[in-house]
């Protein structure tokens, strides 16, 4: 009696597809990005049911990172499912990996690059990723252990430029559940049990220490704290952007007002510092916190101090009512 | 050659502590609040030498919360060695600890009660606390597994009201080599290994797993994570506390612009939301995060809504630009 519906996971998948795709005009092209894992396998299968009824074109890639014995064999496979699924184009993009800041990133780095040529390539309207509530957790954990604040905290993005993110509320093992209900069978990438890396570390062992130490709900706690931090962020972010834009005299010696800097909250006047120590040319990787209290104490703790150089050749100094941020070879009295 | 300093650790205590006593007038009575653990110990010695230097006076409370065998004997041995230390007064204050939000909630509930009772009895300037970076992150992870957002993850502030917690930047390690070197012998709580505890499994399993798992740094990026979001929620509160005091027109139905408020960031909208909603009625421990967004969809996702209903029979509908908050038998239409 009574029709049968599609498995429950499934279900799940495609609506969250059907969200994404409502927010891409009909006609054009969505790729799904696709490892052949379970998430983005699932992605794939769900995006290829739901833009033959919303009148989406669909396609996919996968990447090849050349790093495992393998792996074009793989990506051949991966494309092959592709295209049992009816996507078109369905294609591998080829990458070499550096090692800048580490195999992890650098992969990461690369993937990105290729997945913009490909979407640009094929003239795409969005690119559909896999990451799940549980990437999400993970990604939030990695971003604790910098220390770095708000910003490092708020996870990836639902949305960000071409790419969404549909899956960002859903459980890793639906996806899996998914994959099996429509026939499809995932590849399970053995990087992800490589302990080597922090990620599959902070999967193996810190996400199931923090479940049975707080409770099972912590992984989408985190999930949620990232949206939450998110939010943060953007609004401190403006705040601060909108103070700079007010303050800031751009020149080769930028100067802020010190007395408008120390009305603000603690939490925006280090970020004016922060943006405009970057603007007069100290590098964002390796300006950190240290060197922005260090800019602050010129500011709330000023007891004569003469000077701060930040790295990058930027100096800091306060004269009179200013805060000014020049090249540390300018002459720093009159 | 040369003279022989006190040993490292507890020069840094003490250094924590003359900070801390450079903030309350020479003359004041500063109190220590003393378990007899490795902490508050050091703490308790450091303040002991700092005050006789500085011109304060110094004395000490030990709680008994009367949940373990020998728990009077066990105070009645502290409040000897406090004694032993030159503090003056020195005493016991007995708790009896409900049940009200688990044990560990009520303990620290009367716990403060009865520090309150003791600086306003003795007429203290300030209570010292020995709460350590260590102790700083397990709070973070705590309040991680809330998921509400900046507040929650902010720890422990340095300063609140009368209280102070000097040795939160210091590590617990350093207070247990503290007390081996001014001779004291610290007393190991059995809670806090007893697996019962949220905060002993967070101690003994979860953070050595993060460490593990992320590096040795997770306990100093916690902390340095709970101080910049103190200062983002911070800077949020202030920013909706000064929208709301524009916005709202106070009354028995009190009423927000829906423009101002769709103009807002969404992390400040959703503190006005959350702020208006408490001071209708709402009670803060049961209003969650799906309340907030449900009123804040008749702001950006309004498509003719009737109502949401909160905890505490708080009714928030909207008629033509103003958001109302009344009690939930309002009259909803004219």
């Amino acid at each position: 009696m009574g029709i049968v519906g599609p498995d429950p996971a499934v279900a799940a998948v495609r609506l969250a597809v059907r969200r994404a795709l409502a927010t891409v005009e009909a006609g054009d092209l969505v790729l799904v990005a696709c490892s052949g894992g379970a998430d983005s396998l699932a992605l794939a299968g769900a995006l290829a049911f739901e833009a033959a009824r919303s009148g989406h074109q669909a396609g996919g890639v996968t990447v090849d990172h050349g790093l495992q014995d393998g792996s074009a064999e793989r990506a051949a496979a991966v494309v092959g499912i592709l295209t049992g699924l009816g996507l078109e184009p369905a294609e591998v993009r080829t990458v070499t990996v550096g090692s800048e800041g580490g195999v992890e990133a650098a992969a990461r780095t690369a993937r990105y690059e290729a997945l913009d040529a490909a979407a640009a390539g094929h003239r795409a309207a969005a690119v559909l990723l896999g990451h799940t509530l549980d990437d999400q957790a993970e990604t939030v954990l990695l971003g604790l252990a910098r220390g770095s604040g708000a910003r490092s905290l708020a996870g990836m993005p639902a949305v960000s430029g071409i790419y969404r993110r549909p899956l960002l509320e859903l459980g890793r093992d639906l996806t899996r559940r998914a994959c099996l209900a429509m026939g499809l069978t995932p590849w399970d990438d053995p990087h992800n049990q490589d302990h080597a890396f922090a990620r599959a570390r902070v999967r193996g062992d810190v996400l199931p220490a923090l479940e049975k130490g707080l409770g099972p709900g912590i992984t989408a706690a985190l999930a949620r704290t990232a949206r939450m931090l998110r939010d943060d962020a953007d609004a401190l972010d403006a705040w601060a952007a909108e103070t700079q834009a007010a303050e800031d005299e751009p020149g080769a010696v930028r100067a802020l007002g010190v007395r408008a800097l120390a009305g603000l909250p603690r939490a925006v006047r280090t970020r004016v510092l922060h943006r405009t120590a970057i603007e007069a040319g100290s590098p964002p990787g390796t300006l950190a916190a240290v060197h922005v209290d260090a800019v602050d104490a010129l500011v709330t703790a000023w007891r004569g101090q003469s000077y701060v150089d930040l790295p990058g050749r930027v100096r800091v100094w306060r004269r009179y009512e200013k805060l000014l941020f020049g090249p540390s070879e300018t002459p720093r009295k009159d």
